[in-house]
């Protein structure tokens, strides 16, 4: 304790009188504002391509302003929600801004969710206004059937798409025909006001609503543009979907540098490729299995790329062997880690000089470590989760990674029980399990939710993924528990082999993880499938385990 | 006015509900965690160098750390001012880390003031500890003689310097070694809170203390990285002094790249080549006139860049002949503008694709405007200053060009009629004349200040000594105002020439600007003389100003 501390307030006292905030000097820090600085300095610049359509930045800034305004007209404004349901194509994106600037908090839709969960989202955010897409008209349909609230329905009728119906009467485009490119646009009153809301599917029970701010996601945009390598003027390819974690929050990054957006319905490897030829391509994100499905197609075609292309990769802990055929293949990858819960990306693999002393395989390794915590995060230890006391750097003590500061959410809606459990001591609880390094990176050991234990030990499923990954002939794999009477549970492994490759046994594949990893961490169920994914290449590891389960009885 | 504005705090409210601030998702914004991240993520990598020495990054946060322990052990902490008279060595450095991290405040003083006025800010400051560099000691006696306040003296005992004497018993050096690297510094209660006081000398009266808070020095620490192409690891040579405006913020930059300091006592063109070549300098800043001394010493030494090096001009208009040279020589460079009072920079010149298709003079030209507001910044315009209504953006009417945003200090220590002049209206006024172009490029016509009125017309002294830079022979030029007789005042430039030009007589250069601008604005007396500048390069217009008003009677 030093004399200094006690009289703390009074010490200001002087820095304080007459030195307060006015519209001068202190204003909420808002990712609305890049836009319109993009806009102004950069009107000439191309914003976003779609298809064969363009849009500089002077047309997209007017289409937002539209957007908002037209929102506003129809008495949709502070706090209420705009939900949108549709896939990367530029009423997702337009979202990020025009609704935001109607006052109005954004809520971008998982397309892969059935019906009932929709609903149940739906009626939680209380939604007033719900975008489209025409591709998922029967599902919003079948989910309108079910939900209470009766939101205005807006028909998005994107030319990238000819099937499904147009729901409603009113269309995209004649929503934003409504609207005045009014610059009056209703700036937040504060930075701790809600500008979107990311429903995260928790291991049990219902969604629950994780809500930011504007201050979190104009400071992850920031961070994102210091730690993945985007550029003055980036062309980045829309591979991460808008409606995880608002894609990372490059929507807001994007304007930041000027940036041009190249929109994907659909995330497919072809499409990829087709899109660094055409357009350039400098950035895309994605998860590992998306970054699988690149090294496969590069492969194929043989391609060698123009230029070094950045990907940042994240939502699952990337096999180093996918890492390193990456980088093989011209690309660098960033490798980044986060939650919803945390904006997406908070946590940077940042790259040491000294590994490119290393091997290809082991400079891989180095990178498949989560990382450490990125520009713009205050706070990432690993911690027992019960005392919260911080584990040693030792790389071996697996304790729950936390994290604070100002890229946390503000908490679930309407949950205050589930938003006390997660800030528990004053650190986000992630749910992930990890070790921290001597030299200060994590890596997670598992999700724990995905943990095996088996006669009373604990299996990393990823460990037993990640020697699999290096077998020759196998292309995906995914490790699950399969219930077992003896030993309460067992890795169960779900794998297929690339295209072309000799037939393997399952013997023969256990045999090879033994020849690797301790016996009693191998899989002794080995089944030959294609991996159930989700819209952006995770892997649905529930329905896999589902499948062990069924298999075990 | 629209019905969704009416409810606007009810609206929010299931927004609020049980999502508040706590420490897991909210903590104050501050510079200071830049150097812990970098410590964390890159301990053995190169932060200072200074002469033969080198210090790692886990060795310069030590170092910060102990400076502000030894501070609080002593007594000195929240609110208490640490004032330092010093040019770029690395107790500057460290007590930009060191300092606040006692909770301190940092008064980084210019040098090259006067006894008188350096008293007048000790005692305005209130400041507690003075680090006083040994060159500067004889400065420091003569100012302790006239000021009221007797602060802890610190001497620092630089090896790059072996003249002065040592003012006190206590070295900087001892003061290091009594803290402890303790890492429960005091961390700012709330990110309004100071960080820094720089005094500014206003055109009359006594210097003002503009305060700066950890927010701002964040933000702008952030924008600097985004526009000035400071990259991962980039070599920064310290050319700016730390006294102006901490250094525009770029100490606490540096940390957030993991970049070198390379330190510099005096600001010489041949020290600046050296340590492009030895030490492979990335970025560097200066005033206008430090360019104009790198071209002349590249042409000397006919040296060829072995890689782009990136410039960030600013302080003063610089003259587009100056911005072309730079460029053929090698430099790739960054105009910026900004005031003590926005941190340093605030407006930057964005560079426009476009122009890469210009010739070297016309983009010189371009990028002799003074730009757009940075990314950090959220308001820039150019106003009438009364009635505060905004200018055409046509290039040509001339108005003050005005700040709002989180870059703007939090006004004049201990002054509050200035602060709310400052503040009038909800805008910064500079005090800068300027016009705003048709692209939304700002350019400065003059300092208010140094304007000249002649014959009811207005002159820009920066039109005329661009003009005279034009001429082949000239080196430097600076016009101020000569009071006349028949005209109020008159276009005085002072000019020398560059080394071994034939000889140019006054006549033959009122001639070449006669040939170039309208006969009013054109010099009628040329002095051929040594201008008189500031340690940072800037030329000292009130000693000129004197001057050509003495040659006048």
């Amino acid at each position: 304790m030093h004399a200094s501390d006690a009289d703390r307030s009074d010490a200001w006292a002087r820095w304080e009188s007459g030195l307060t905030k006015n519209a001068a000097n202190h204003q909420p820090l808002s990712p609305l504002n890049f836009l319109a600085r993009a806009a102004q300095t950069y009107p000439g610049h191309t914003a976003v391509i779609h298809g064969g359509a363009r849009l500089d930045y002077r047309g997209f800034e007017e289409r937002c302003l539209r957007l908002a305004h037209a929102l506003r007209r129809r008495g949709i404004g502070a706090g209420d929600v705009v939900s949108v349901l549709a896939p990367n194509v530029p009423c997702a994106l337009e979202a990020h801004y025009g609704v935001p600037m109607a006052g109005a908090v954004l809520h971008a839709m998982n397309v892969r969710l059935d019906p009932a969960t929709i609903a149940y989202m739906l009626d939680h955010a209380q939604t007033k206004c719900w975008i489209v897409d025409r591709e998922f008209s029967s599902l919003a349909r079948e989910a309108l059937a079910r939900a209470k609230v009766r939101p205005l329905i807006v028909t998005a009728d994107d030319p990238s798409f000819r099937g499904g119906e147009l729901l409603a009467e009113l269309h995209y485009e004649d929503l934003i025909a409504e609207g005045e490119p009014a610059r009056d646009w209703l700036r937040p009153d504060d930075e701790w006001r809600a500008i979107a809301l990311n429903y995260t599917s928790g291991t049990t029970g219902n969604p629950k609503g994780v809500v930011y701010h504007h201050r979190g996601a104009y400071l992850t945009a920031m961070g994102n543009v210091l730690s993945t390598n985007l550029g003055r003027h980036a062309v980045y390819l829309w591979t991460v979907p808008m409606f995880h974690c608002n894609g990372w929050c490059f929507p807001w990054a994007l304007s930041l540098v000027g940036g041009t957006h190249v929109c994907l319905r659909h995330t497919r490897a072809e499409a990829i490729y087709d899109a660094i030829e055409k357009h350039g391509v400098t950035n895309f994100c994605g998860a590992p299995t998306v970054l699988n499905m690149v090294v496969q197609e590069g492969r194929k075609r043989s391609l060698e790329l123009a230029r070094v292309v950045d990907v940042a990769t994240g939502g699952a802990p990337p096999p180093a062997a996918i890492l390193s055929a990456m980088e093989k293949a011209g690309f660098r990858v960033t490798h980044l880690y986060g939650l919803t819960e945390t904006y997406g990306p908070a946590v940077f693999n940042s790259w040491q000089d000294a590994w490119n002393d290393l091997s290809a395989d082991e400079r891989g390794a180095k990178n498949a470590r989560q990382g450490v915590r990125g520009p713009t995060l205050e706070g990432l230890t690993v911690r027992d989760p019960e005392t919260l006391e911080e584990c040693p750097h030792d790389g071996e003590t697996v304790g729950e990674v936390m994290f604070a500061g100002n890229i946390v959410m503000k908490g679930y809606l309407a949950d205050p029980e589930a938003t006390a459990r997660a800030f528990k001591g004053g650190f986000f609880h992630s749910g992930d399990l990890g070790v921290m390094h001597a030299d200060g990176y994590i890596q997670l050991t598992d999700r724990s939710k995905d943990i095996i234990i088996s006669g009373g030990e604990n299996i990393s499923s990823i460990e037993v993924e990640n020697t699999l990954f290096r077998h020759p002939h196998v292309l995906e794999a995914a490790v699950v528990a399969r219930p077992d009477p003896l030993w309460g549970e067992t890795p169960c492994a779900f794998v297929t082999l690339k295209p072309g490759a000799p037939e393997v046994s399952a013997e023969e594949l256990i045999a090879f993880c033994r020849s690797q990893i301790a016996a009693f961490k191998c899989p002794k169920h080995v089944v030959f499938a294609e991996l159930p994914k989700t819209s952006t290449g995770k892997v649905q590891k529930f329905v896999l385990r589902e499948r062990a389960k069924q298999s075990a009885r």
